[in-house]
């Protein structure tokens, strides 16, 4: 037997007792005289104790040997600390050893497994199973295990029937992201990864299930933003019969369950916005609603009084930062300028409008703009003395962006945005489609299936081209503090509306057919209303135990930038008689 | 709304309510003056009535055009049936209807949506959408998913982790059944999919993680025998710091309380085998031990008495078919043997022993054997009047493996198989090392991480040839009724024992680095002792429902005998943009 306890679970109640532990060697103090040895495991830290007289001496000197990491099991005896841990619950005992058994050495690692370790990114990425027993990980991992075990819980509870959906399916016309898998048994054929389950999670639909979940494996080829994954994991649901409120309250319920269960956190009912005001208010479609500093726009007030800038853009917005006044001196103005100049950001300038505290008031456009006329501007903001505006202009789009990175940025410095406040909310009606300039088409914004809110049906199927672009869907983002965390839509399942939206789309007959074919076919066989939705697994972990939406840490095995995972060396050449089989050859210099 | 209640939810105590329903058209009887309309939906069947004179006539002509698998929405009044259909749970009720809204039309269906369909196998896996809504094929998704919550809610109890790992992973020299996956940012590498996490988990075990679980797609592109699929889900487990009695317990754990929980039987301790004593008394490493009828050794009785086919052979040997001596004509007997010499078995021939009811023995081999020799043998056997033997001879591990077809085929004729009826046992001891004659090597009976039995190390480090073949592993399976639903094995986590399976499993030490690399290195920062299982999910769901392992039904969406999904029509050609951007070309004609 390895062990009697594991290592967080001795207690004062024990003393006296004899105990087998195993687990990892943390690191030793040895005073000479004794030594103090922590053992470590996924549950906790037991301190060991050798002490000269009291320990035999064979044993002390073996325990002198154990290195780092180390693999032990140790028999003895749970005796009271004289110098009590208040920090970790083992923290009142210690164990006098009496056996040693050296389970397994170590090499040394090359970093510290401490929670704030010695190293760097790609060593810690190449040594992903050492870095995976540093307690910040380990936790990321159980708490994400623990996510998925309240997903399915309370989904299970609702009456939703886990269905797994294939991993090697069809490769799309259009499927530019898709991986391909070469077959070996249909040869010069290839199955592609899912990108998503939609189609196959409609069809269960068609097939009567009436509820559906699933947590399941997405892939997706695309360049790798620092926080993406080729490979990612969805809760992915999909309901018979129901509205967009249906949909709501249920993935509202699973939200709430999840940070009571979870986090302990009683969330209040989610409040909705709709995309417009999103972007009225916040210039995203996921708003951090942690903290106000709303949009305010100063068109009326700022435009015809002569200077150009403003008189010739489209669009003259502004935020206020409470109280910040005095915090920005000229030269912390201009930082803050040159930082929204970066390219990732692209704005032209930055006005300011300081209300002091002595009632003076201090803009970068004083000499376009009154006093008078900048109070009216302030009296706008409902600012008070100490407060200071900072203003974009340009065109409308693009400086929403803009201020809207100002406004994440402000909220940050004025910790505006803490880790364990979360303030989720639904963006609802979202487009419908969106007109692309450069292709001259429409796109779906949520996917081909989405459906026209009910109110604009009518709109949809009789209105000019200019009337597509005001259509509103049945679709909806869950956000939380400025992260988006799914989303989804009420599927259309009516021919008509389905034919009209290929066509706004620009996809022929035959192009729906050859993309969606098995679907449409299904839709011919009775299919019902239905919608449903998909959370990101991965990013709700990651904002729940972070607050912020970094997901790397929640992935055991994640990939690189590159897409390679550097701990088994992965992608990697393979055989030549592999390539046979497949009927494959690789030509890497392009040539066609 | 769309419903007030399901299909399977009314009953007397609602006679009276106006209620909403909505369903599929199982199907209409027209009586003229009345007419019966059966709605369906998941949790089951409603019967709508519309009557002359109480239904409104235009609601009536509308009721007469809708066709099987139409999807309605209905209000109406429940009232008590005149008729009452004891059979299913609503059948007290019917819905007098009031309103009908006809949410989607269907095509007629290409086969029925019956118990019973008239459809063949190629029409149901093309219409799996259709054969989808059929009540044997949604019980059987519906059972999965439940099993599958109730391992879940299993392991995390006993505090195993769900962790994900990736399944994009790396091709090995020797996988020659890995799936592979072009990389399009690492152009002529591929990712390849994971024949089963195994390694991970081991890494897993290296990280701390102590518990391991996960329910995980697996894949193989091995040419599909008539029940395997290319991709399949596995019940992966790792557990440290312990032996094999401490996973068996686990798992036997598990095994019992997911019969329990899901088909409400409740399992007796699980008996242990040896696969010795399987291979002696079975002729199979998965014996079905619903029945008895085991092997007897003749080689001792019928050996030297002049019947060479017997003399001549290294084992003869028999099973006693209790009760079948008057059931077995000559004919019949013939038939057998005809049975039993098909190629899939290649038996040469059969021997029966009769003692029939009247105390007279017939033997097919009378002439060359007294009835007191043959007397001998029905003692040895145990056997009573009108019992029957039946016997083969030849080589020792052929005989074997034809007499266990012979004595499942006799189960199954004399009734002994019931699929209602579970005798799951654990088969232990397994070798840990096959001598391959052909290429005149070891193969890891399990994999090359498998641990000897600690009383056979020492064997292991200091023995001959021979004695490796000796060997036995701390590897284990768990057999239901004949199926093998999965195995593991504690691993070798001692570096001189690791060298020494590879240096006699033929590797030497650059394969196995080039194969196990990563592991490896991991081994040398302190691994634990550990072990581990997993189960064949799909197969475990099929047995515990059906009795037996055809795991087809327990997939939503199966692949066929050539790895073809036929509903989406899987694999696929590419577009050549695709293939160039992966830098691939596919050359069919196999030219090099």
């Amino acid at each position: 037997m390895y062990r009697t306890h594991n290592c967080g679970e001795l207690r004062m109640e024990h003393v006296g007792q004899e105990i087998t532990l195993s687990g990892w060697v943390q690191g030793s103090r040895d005073l000479g005289y004794m030594m103090y040895t922590d053992l470590r495991d996924r549950y906790g830290i037991t301190q060991l104790i050798f002490t000269e007289g009291k320990t035999d001496k064979n044993l002390f000197e073996k325990a002198r040997t154990l290195g780092r990491e180390f693999v032990v099991k140790i028999q003895g005896t749970v005796i009271e600390r004289q110098s009590k841990n208040p920090n970790i619950p083992t923290g009142n005992i210690e164990i006098q050893v009496t056996e040693l058994d050296i389970l397994n050495a170590s090499k040394t690692p090359p970093f510290t497994i401490e929670d704030d370790t010695d190293g760097g990114e790609d060593l810690r990425m190449k040594y992903r199973y050492l870095d995976l027993r540093r307690k910040p990980l380990q936790e990321s991992i159980m708490f994400r295990s623990k996510v998925a075990v309240e997903t399915r819980s309370y989904l299970s509870q609702q009456g939703f029937i886990e269905v797994e959906t294939p991993v090697l399916i069809k490769s799309t016309p259009e499927g530019a992201r898709d991986f391909v898998v070469p077959s070996r048994m249909n040869k010069g054929q290839f199955y592609a990864l899912p990108q998503s389950p939609q189609t196959f999670k409609q069809i269960l639909m068609v097939s009567g299930f009436d509820k559906y979940f699933q947590l399941v494996k997405c892939f997706r080829d695309e360049d790798l933003r620092a926080d993406r994954q080729p490979e990612f994991t969805q809760i992915d649901c999909e309901m018979s019969f129901v509205t967009q409120e249906d949909i709501l309250n249920t993935f509202e319920g699973l939200t709430r369950y999840l940070f009571k269960a979870c986090k302990g956190i009683d969330l209040p009912t989610l409040p909705r916005m709709t995309y417009d005001e999103a972007m009225e208010k916040y210039g995203s479609d996921k708003p951090d609603i942690r903290f106000g500093m709303e949009f305010h726009n100063l068109n009326d007030l700022a435009k015809g009084k002569g200077f150009s800038v403003f008189d010739n853009a489209e669009l003259v917005v502004g935020i206020n930062a409470e109280g910040q006044a005095n915090h920005y001196s000229n030269k912390d103005i201009k930082k803050l300028t040159e930082w929204m100049q970066r390219p990732q950001i692209g704005a032209k300038g930055l006005v300011y409008v300081k209300w002091n505290e002595d009632d003076s008031i201090k803009s970068s456009v004083g000499k376009f703009y009154s006093d008078d006329d900048l109070k009216e501007w302030l009296h706008a903001f409902g600012a008070k003395k100490g407060d200071m505006l900072l203003i974009l202009s340009g065109e409308d789009e693009k400086t929403r962006k803009q201020m809207n990175e100002l406004r994440l940025e402000m909220g940050t410095r004025m910790g505006l945005r803490q880790p364990d406040d979360f303030k989720p909310l639904w963006v609802v009606d979202f487009p419908l489609l969106e007109w692309d300039e450069e292709s001259e088409r429409f796109h779906a914004m949520h996917h081909p299936f989405t459906s026209p809110k009910k109110e604009d049906v009518d709109r949809m199927l009789n209105g000019d081209h200019e009337t597509m672009k005001s259509l509103r869907a049945d679709a909806y983002d869950l956000v939380i503090n400025g992260v988006e965390i799914g989303g989804g839509s009420i599927r259309i399942h009516n021919k008509e509306l389905q034919s009209k939206n290929f066509e706004l789309l620009g996809f022929t007959k035959e192009e729906a057919q050859a993309q969606f074919g098995f679907l449409l076919g299904a839709f011919d066989y009775g299919a019902p209303p239905h919608g449903g939705l998909a959370f990101g697994f991965d990013r709700l972990c990651a904002v729940m135990m972070t607050g912020h939406g970094a997901i790397r840490d929640f992935i055991a095995f994640p990939k690189n930038n590159q897409g390679r995972d550097m701990m088994i060396d992965a992608p990697s050449p393979i055989h030549n008689e592999q390539l046979d089989e497949l009927c494959l050859k690789i030509h890497l210099d392009e040539e066609k």
